[in-house]
């Protein structure tokens, strides 16, 4: 931590800080500068007391950290990438570049099993559908709940394909986790931390959508609380953060995906379609993503978005999202992945 | 809904909009304009399907929903203000302005009976303290839990203070319920709907913070969430959102109390502490959150503030608290309140 | 500057960066703790080079400025309040509150007389009106131009009231200036430094808006721009900045008003109108605004919103205005302010 | 546009409105729904009143406007590409993809020269570098000038590269126009309405930087000003947006570079430097935005970054712009561009 002084602060009162300091566990150096004075703490900022209370003294300016708080999903910690193994099917690393698709909601088991079917042909691993949905208003459609679980299980049945579904509640665990192959921890569940401890103790592989307006910093720190409870198998998933820009439903930040890749381990996925909420644009989207070195897509696909239940806008049709896949390949072969 | 056309689109085009619109319970009205075609969907977009997919066609421009979507939180619906009872203490309404003091985490006995003390001496008829703790950091103070609880209800039977935490986990409803008079739900659950569900059924007086980045319709919407649920006893609560600013940890969003107050009947409180994250501005934001018309106030108090386990730097110390309450007299006075 | 330097760094890169700092003007000071080595480096930063480019280094982390950046912005060189003589009224320190108000656009000499002489008996000391007007598309209603500064001329003439307009352009300084009493920089030019520097020689009082996403510390360096040019009559005006929420045009960010008074000595003008964008907000918002403790404030006033040629949802009518300023008295002395 | 009217408001009150919409030149049709009545107004919104101002009647909901504000930039007026012809090269279309490369700012002869030489070695054809330098703080490093202008003519005779400059002024675009061969717009004067229109006059191509904080609808109407002044050689340039993120200096809204190709028929850059403001960030961004589709790059080359006056933080060096160019180039094919 760096403490700054204000100007004119008088030797006592710096001492006084100073004293603070050490009393809260670090060991203070200070730096009397030709228009400042500053003190350093030296220690863990991880381990010790958070020193940013020391904001409350009058004649400190303030505290700026200076450690990174996260550690177990840092690649300073684990320099290799993470591969995580959904049942069989690898993501993460060099293996092939991981497509998951399927409709924002389980409608029913014909537009399930249709949808799984089509987005296997077209080359998807792992299939998607939400069973329990997060809706904003409570007169909206809030998913088919078990029913849903049923109807994905059904589906991995069939064909074969690996399940990701959204978990919304601490008491959902357990049931998701027997249907599901991948939990998934929404944008609006990014920072409830109890979800977050207790996905984690299923031992699943877990996708963790970053919050509406979470910090990269925070969204790591999400995925330390997953690793810290002992559940390694963690993928990130950039999904579009809230700003001012209307056209869009979201502003898709293709960054934090580089971000993410340079600072942790752990795998990418990219959510186009939450990411810009327009199925116009999120071919374009895709290949960005691709560009950018992420390990996934995940993909919303309906037999037919303009009927959808949920989110029926930012939904590819079938054939849509068969030309998609194929547009690219040529993307996927420039950055040296297998589709 | 309006449903606009794109320019050039052929009547039967129109056409194809308009069975699907019939097909998904509307009754469409086209208009043919000079420069464009818009479609009204006439029904209650409350009840009906969420006609946004039609934006999946390739004819429609856009899809404009027109109608409010909360309707139990409404002043249209209600228009009389609510008031809620905190175990006798009553707020919102022409009741006495509440406030609501105490330190941002439960740390000892000796740190909250001293805090309840002063508080109460100042003024104050509701105790916080945090027993469950949100934070980002898996290796920050996550609260004392339920040993927290019990010296809140310590407090309360010292000092006569109603208590309010917050819940962060749906299994820990029940406990807090038997020891809180108020059930907060916190910035970072503010979408957690099953927690607000949970929440709604214990009956319990809610005070619900608003969402780092929600906007205010989607706020109104999760007090609809606790209200189409049976529990009328809802208070809102602003505490700054997420914007580019870093000077303040938050933007405290005043023009959102003025909203809330016009758009709903429940009461709203604020909470300068987290609004602007910095001991320095509390009094100024009291001060202004005052005179814009909210219904009581949120303030973070701590013996010693430069030690807090967290959020030091937002705190004020009991003598700034008691200065600060005397300081909002003339306004609450101007306002026509008493405090 | 504080360059926190990536762990496991060896020393002799630790030296490299150690070597560059001082070759840049600074005197660098290791400080090697147990987790980080951080250098501070000694200097000040406003006459010295930016060592952020340091970050250009690989084993650099990141470089911290510490220093702020304005100056004779600041309370620290100036403690006392400036008062800002407007050919004759003043604003700021214990004078009188300043109320300025008037139109959006000045739209013809019946408009603006009528309403300079409704704002005049309301109370106002200072009319607004735009002449030139900066519309986001070019289609839109320009602004009179050099016939609504004569307008306005004529206005001061008939009621003597002061004169605030907006210029836009480097070569309308000298014109302006020879109709009005204020200089205002909107919030589209907050950053055109060369507008800035222009307006900065004609020696007239300026107002400042705060910039559409500016940072309070951005907001103060383009006031730094005028005093370093020479004019120290500077006030500032928060405006609203630009954030998600779609309710209100702008979000008032009312903490910079109780920020800026911290920081600087130069009065500060809060304009509710642009803040939230919608005449039914104006009330509270100027409520607000007067108890953080702001100067005056700006209002837009029209003889008949519905039909004005510019921003008819914000104005208020002469009976809302007078109204208003009544309801303000309270609160203005409860703040200790004469209106 | 569509009138919104408040539920339960009497017919009389309707018809007001009605009333208002046609003295406003607009031909309106009201809708009586089951929950709401709606007001359509016929006409083009883009000529007559914008009817926003009736928000200010009191049986106003809201007032929506339907019809895009932007007309001459739309590709539903001109179909196919815009190419811009840059004194021979030519920038959109299926023209070669556009490196534009140089330092931040003009530093001195050498620097300039060498920055020259190498970019052009690697494959630019086109030559950036800053001589009048818009800063935040007046105390930094504001360009050389006049004198930064006769070392990129300088540098254009000696490698044949094309220049791009910002221009800050209206009083400096006749000289700036003598030696650039593309005037750039930067983020900061994006809504300088009176720049804009100085520059279109110039008749030279024009780079239009995407403001900070400006809605997309926003920055086509800004260079609708630029071709409704006669000015059809205009670029967009999406450079980052300013969000609550502070990892990046700005978040790289890659989302709107599809969206400007969609919307309209103009070339559109991508500035990944300013976009991210990390150097080590800039290569991925790079390859994310060549897939996103956009027709250049705009990228930041240093001799020295450590010790550049401006932004050395986020320029890349002579051997990592070589190589970032030769990693470009497999994207470039997959996207079907030569380079």
């Amino acid at each position: 931590m760096i403490i700054v002084i204000k100007p004119n602060t008088p030797r006592e009162q710096v001492e006084q800080v100073m004293e603070e300091v050490q009393k809260l566990g670090y060991d203070p150096r200070p730096i009397f500068g030709t228009e400042l004075t500053v003190i350093a703490a030296i220690g863990d900022e991880r381990t010790h007391h958070t020193l940013t209370s020391l904001n409350a003294m009058p004649q400190v300016e303030k505290v700026i950290p200076v450690q990174k708080r996260h550690k177990l999903v840092s690649r300073e910690t684990h320099p290799g990438d993470t591969v995580v193994n959904v049942d069989g099917v690898k993501v993460g690393g060099n293996n092939p570049f991981s497509l998951m698709a399927g409709p924002c909601s389980v409608e029913s088991e014909e537009q399930l099993l249709s949808t799984a079917r089509a987005v296997k042909a077209a080359g998807a691993t792992i299939l998607r559908g939400g069973a329990f949905k997060p809706r904003t208003s409570p007169y909206e459609f809030q998913g088919l709940g078990s029913e849903g679980l049923r109807l994905l299980s059904l589906a991995k049945k069939e064909t074969g394909l690996k399940i990701i579904t959204e978990v919304l509640s601490e008491r959902h665990v357990e049931e998701v986790a027997s249907h599901a192959d991948i939990l998934q921890i929404g944008a609006r569940n990014a920072q409830n931390f109890q979800l977050l401890i207790e996905c984690a103790k299923s031992g699943k592989p877990i996708l963790l959508k970053r919050g509406l307006s979470q910090k990269i910093d925070e969204w790591l720190l999400g995925a330390e609380y997953l690793l810290a409870h002992g559940n390694g198998n963690v993928m990130f998933c950039e999904r579009g953060i809230r700003t001012f820009e209307t056209y869009t439903r979201n502003t898709l930040d293709l960054a934090a995906v580089a971000v993410a890749k340079k600072e942790s381990h752990l795998p990418v996925i990219v959510d186009p379609s939450q990411g810009c909420g327009r199925a116009d644009l999120v071919r374009a989207m895709c290949l960005g993503a691709v560009a950018m070195g992420c390990d996934g897509l995940l993909i919303e696909v309906h037999p037919h978005p303009a009927e959808a239940l949920s989110d029926g806008q930012q939904q590819v049709d079938f054939a849509g999202f068969a030309q998609l896949v194929k547009e690219l390949q040529p993307i996927l072969s420039a950055m040296g992945r297998v589709a």
